[in-house]
């Protein structure tokens, strides 16, 4: 295989720019994701990618839910903020803006509060993929903060793909 | 839950356009896709969401592979006709210029010529995900035609979430 093709091709994908929270007991995280997709319309599934090695991924399972924030244009100090690991950045959290979690459903699910919207997700089920996880959410609480623009991959000018 | 949050967060999410190309037998077929996403870097692998009544689900099944070919800005049109099924639209692939495909791994896997680039992938494993299901590949080979910005979801006025 041609490795900087490989490598250009990947990079030509598009992506947004999301914040994933998680909650376990009283550990919780936000963490920086482009890997994202909606996979299904009915049920309304999301996939996500998380690394193997991520301590969210321990969060997510042990909740067994997650909240994929959307993330709006102009705040790629934010993305980059949450895009460090919470082991190599244990005070990254600090002066994020959360919103705790409503009842029912979505116990113990924050979301951070500066973005567009976001989705509560349960774990529907997930899959193995290489140096990562596929986590596979179904939507089961949406809020929609503001309308606006999603901060994307480009505009940030972040690379994360190839 | 509040379905119009449901729909209008899910439409925040940011997409680029591609064209999965698919051989089994002398049976192909070239299809509009979105629902894309790198989600592993070692191996390089990448996750597809496809309808489970899609014709090209047997052929990716049937011959294990298939062919990402990530579209160029300005390419909309080609975008929607091939968006069209190819059972509703069997005509649909008139018209399209194809790469034969190579020998060794990507024998019988074709890609279409009016894109940045392709990458051939090998069915990795497959996930189900609703009235979907989702095709992890693996990138086995890569072709980078041309330099250049990729078409998005945004720029096509499309809508394919929610």
């Amino acid at each position: 295989m041609d490795e900087a093709a490989k490598k250009a091709v990947l990079r030509l994908f598009t992506y947004g720019l999301y914040v994933v929270t998680c909650q376990h007991g009283h550990r919780r995280n936000a963490f920086t994701a482009n890997w994202v997709t909606q996979v299904s319309f009915e049920p309304p599934l999301v996939a996500l990618s998380v690394e193997n090695q991520a301590v969210s991924l321990e969060f997510i399972r042990g909740a067994g839910q997650f909240t994929l924030c959307v993330l709006e244009s102009g705040t790629r100090a934010l993305a980059g903020a949450l895009g460090r690991s919470l082991r190599d950045s244990p005070t990254k959290l600090e002066g994020v803006a959360w919103r705790e979690s409503a009842s029912g459903a979505t116990d113990n699910a924050p979301a951070i509060t500066e973005c567009l919207g976001w989705l509560h997700c349960t774990l529907h089920s997930e899959a193995a993929a290489g140096d990562s996880t596929l986590l596979i959410g179904q939507v089961v609480e949406a809020t929609l903060l503001k309308v606006g623009q999603p901060l994307t991959m480009r505009e940030a000018g972040f690379r994360h793909s190839g």
